[in-house]
């Protein structure tokens, strides 16, 4: 059985997402207990508007305070000791869960997460990793946000998280790993990026070498590392680059009374398309380098889209993804593969 | 009468696109010279395939070297003194022609341009800037990769010379600039982007804050600012996820009989969808903050695109651009609203 703390409060949209979403996953993850950590009042109102009495799936776990979605996380670590987030993060810590999902403020996550949990020896900082789709497949990328300034050494710690990540989850044994760079002939860009480039060719991952913007989408790597400021552009830009896409469709889709038919002809595919894109599906960023698994929702997700950060949770904690980043890490460092 | 220079020899498909180009452009511009810059016997072959005579509005100006796709800008530099887009950029410097344009290596270009034109009193690097399409209409990005480590100061010329550039041509009188940067509520941003935000809010110029990657799509901005190795991965990704969005909506309608007689109901819709993102509309990026007007096509650019590329050049010339920004620039300077 595997138990998994949801920050039941956090998010846009609270309990009216967390809990359908957790009642959702249930339906089909038998060996899954979830504990639903936040006001007792206000998940037991919840769990009655959908007829949920509780049972041996499902606990609550009380917490009085909520950490608000721009609350500044120095705050939020400092002052908000029973916050549902917090609490969830102890319940890792103390064993009580494997594992933690939040929809919660990234920032204050990422820092609660690191006081109470710690990092993994040998990993300066944790990194936020998500997978996005690729013409082929999928691919993960980290950093996407924790960490705006980057040292050659910790984009080799990035990489090499990223690689135990998908060798552990996706049982692939060699993932190639690219480090995101620009491509111009004359600037191979800044002193950190080609430290890190020699850092990891010397390294025993599946160095692939650097790849461009547009190589994220055509899944030629499976892991592509880059500091959290380029991480978060990048991958903001693609989100709004994405909505705009689908509002140009559908604009065009309703231009006059001819175009309005054709549309209801072709909406299987439109749906088929959209659902490929569908980010929901790509929900739940990991906060990797941290001794538990952590599992960040987007703020916005709705029930379907949490309930994907939840199985991400659940596919980590099945592939023990912390401790074998613990322990290949001690295993490259005992090896002088790294410094 | 407006005279550009073009490296008939620059990109992928050299004479073969840059000629046809030509002639289109001219056969609806009247007020326009053009200056077919490379080997006499290639260009005068393609302008023979395409029943093209010469006359007034065409001219043929031998250059006898030809740079490389991956030739190192240093070594372009130095030991091609009589290349097409040498001699295009010189035509430029010695008046003969107002701007000039070149689908030829970018950092081969860079480098000749900025050697043999200068930068403008008041900037350190020139930039390069280009339009995006966005929800409601477009907006200029730069830098786009000519600077990957930028200080807060270059980040404010940046700025000014997009804002100027947006008003001469656009006829904006207050073009909005926003800086782009990570929206994590913990880190609002490395040191650099944090000085430049203050140096920008002490300036004379519509600035308003910074912006995060999916508001370069909203339309919400007229400039947008950022370090060349940003913009660069911006772009590249942004190029990456159009072209996997554009695959992933033919796979679909070509999946089965069905949907394949769906595209066909859908198809004048789906070509004006791509007629609207079609990336040869906003082909032509401006080497900005040079004394003279260079623009850069895209390598791979078809005779269509390359035809947006001169359009572009004619729109800075009849604005003046590079004037308009050194008279700014200097006035600015005058006011102490720069050091």
């Amino acid at each position: 059985m595997i138990t998994i703390a949801l920050d039941a409060m956090g998010g846009d949209h609270g309990v009216s997402v967390t809990v359908p979403a957790a009642l959702a996953t249930l339906r089909h993850q038998t060996a899954l207990k979830l504990i639903l950590v936040g006001q007792r009042e206000a998940i037991e109102t919840e769990l009655a508007r959908h007829h949920a009495t509780g049972g041996d799936h499902i606990a609550i776990h009380h917490a009085s305070e909520v950490v608000s979605m721009d609350e500044p996380p120095a705050q939020a670590l400092r002052s908000k000791k029973d916050s549902s987030m917090r609490v969830a993060i102890n319940l890792v810590k103390e064993g009580a869960a494997q594992a933690t999902v939040s929809a919660g403020n990234t920032g204050a996550l990422m820092a609660t997460a690191r006081f109470v949990l710690k990092t993994l020896p040998g990993i300066d900082r944790p990194a936020i990793i998500t997978t996005l789709p690729t013409m082929h497949d999928h691919v993960h990328v980290l950093d996407l946000g924790a960490n705006v300034d980057c040292t050659p050494e910790q984009l080799l710690q990035f990489a090499m998280m990223g690689s135990i990540l998908v060798a552990a989850v996706e049982g692939k044994s060699r993932p190639r790993v690219g480090l995101l760079n620009v491509g111009e002939e004359d600037i191979k860009g800044n002193d950190t990026v080609k430290k890190a480039h020699e850092l990891l060719r010397a390294s025993p991952l599946n160095y692939a070498g650097f790849v461009e913007g547009d190589e994220i989408y055509t899944g030629d790597m499976d892991v592509i590392v880059c500091d959290g400021f380029v991480g978060n552009i990048m991958l903001k830009t693609s989100e709004g680059l994405a909505r705009m896409i689908t509002h140009f469709i559908k604009q065009e889709f309703k231009r006059n009374l001819l175009t309005k038919l054709s549309a209801l002809v072709a909406l299987p595919v439109l749906q088929a398309f959209r659902k490929r894109v569908d980010p929901r599906r790509y929900n739940g960023a990991t906060l990797i380098g941290l001794t538990g698994t952590v599992i960040k929702s987007h703020g916005g997700a709705d029930a379907l889209a949490y309930e994907h950060a939840i199985l991400e949770a659940v596919a980590e904690v099945k592939n023990n993804v912390p401790a074998r980043i613990g322990q290949e890490l001690a295993a490259m460092a005992a090896r002088g593969a790294v410094a």
